[in-house]
């Protein structure tokens, strides 16, 4: 599974009313590496409208082909799976969650074409329409409100097929990583003058200093100091000093 | 399951230029059982466009709150996550991607008050708006393209919200669970002593002030004090004060 299946697989919008969405949707598809986009009967198409929406995404649009029928925009593909928010599970399409759908969808473009296809804003796929394909994919919504919007969807579905794409790749430890790392023998210098200080301030002796220390070694040991917040801490320490010595 | 903690949630926008976005983020929430929004300084709103775009999720907007600065519309969180488009491995808080934002924010949001903050359209968040997080939420997205839109950057961040929520899968964070927690106004506090401090003993004016406060707040943030902690910090603050004015 990898990143250069993305551009291969067809998204296709079926009779989309505002042309608004299709430039939503080409934007959403991009931000996510998909590319072809496949549209019938759309109200209208090209529109300035949809390129503004775009936003960037417009040589999706650019190079988005307009049917006639359903049959002619899925030309040449092996596994068609539609977007329903309707419940289907009484009918006998295999319904697939988002997520398995982007692993299936993935799986099979190493060998053929795959496309998704959206219906109308407001009356989705046609039975004549889910007749033409091998799966549906539904995506799970609140119970009292599943009114997602069209690029949203196509949103969901093509964060979905990146995440199955990446996922065989090794995700880098972002947090901590570009950090440098302290030494502990570091820290244990820190929390002896943080010891030191805190005796000359008068802290340390009006409580227990062995819990006091433990709590604040577990406060800091949490936040993982790197060489320079340490050298900040070690320099406020030293300040300390001098301003009570001097006062 | 823990559907129920998804409508604790709250998302905050800051600076939103376009009222369509305001309503589309409405819209996108709701499909997925989020329902507390707080606006920051919205360019227009309420506003007809916003209802229009939020398509039945209306009453989200009416319930909105607007704030006329981040820390207002933070108040009580006590876990705060920004949204980043940037790649800011290079500093020092933790990048989150979105399906382990999703599982940390629902098990924190079993305790606490937890806020996921979304920047203006075309500059996200500022420094010292970031200052108040205590993690980034970063959607990958494509190499060449990564213009994600205002809501379907809050949609991806919903759906794994929800999808997180509906694999029971609240991986519980040791770190940050039993524990007392403290409110964003208490930190603030806890900065403004620090700095405080910081002055007397004569360790600021040699820095760059606000420099150096950024880089104490990333470190403090990090480690997220609880409640007791907290106690400690200021005691030693207080200390320090008492000592170097006796001195």
């Amino acid at each position: 599974m990898s990143l250069e299946l993305l551009p291969r697989l067809r998204v296709v919008l079926v009779e989309t009313s505002h042309p608004g969405n299709i430039g939503a949707v080409a934007r959403a598809m991009k931000t996510m590496g998909l590319a072809r986009l496949a549209l019938v009967e759309p109200k209208r198409f090209p529109c300035a409208e949809a390129t503004a929406m775009a936003a960037g995404a417009d040589d999706i649009l650019y190079d988005a082909t307009v049917h006639d029928t359903l049959d002619a925009a899925l030309a040449g593909t092996a596994w068609v799976v539609g977007a329903s928010a309707r419940d289907r599970r009484r009918v006998d399409w295999p319904v697939l969650e988002p997520a398995p759908f982007a692993s299936e969808a993935l799986a099979r473009a190493a060998d053929v074409e795959v496309a998704l296809v959206f219906g109308r804003e407001h009356s989705g796929l046609s039975n004549d329409e889910l007749d033409r394909c091998h799966a549906l994919l539904r995506i799970p919504t609140s119970a009292d409100y599943h009114s997602l919007n069209l690029a949203a969807a196509v949103q969901v579905a093509a964060w979905e097929l990146r995440e199955a794409a990446l996922a065989g790749a090794t995700r880098p430890d972002d947090a901590g990583r570009a950090r440098e790392s302290v030494a502990v023998a570091d820290m244990e210098g820190f929390y002896a003058h943080l010891e030191q200080v805190l005796a000359e301030v008068g802290y340390l002796d009006r409580r227990s200093p062995r819990l006091l220390m433990r709590r604040l070694r577990r406060l800091f040991n949490r936040a993982q100091p790197d060489r320079p917040e340490l050298n900040i801490l070690r320099g406020i320490l030293a300040a300390t000093q001098r301003a009570r010595r001097q006062g």
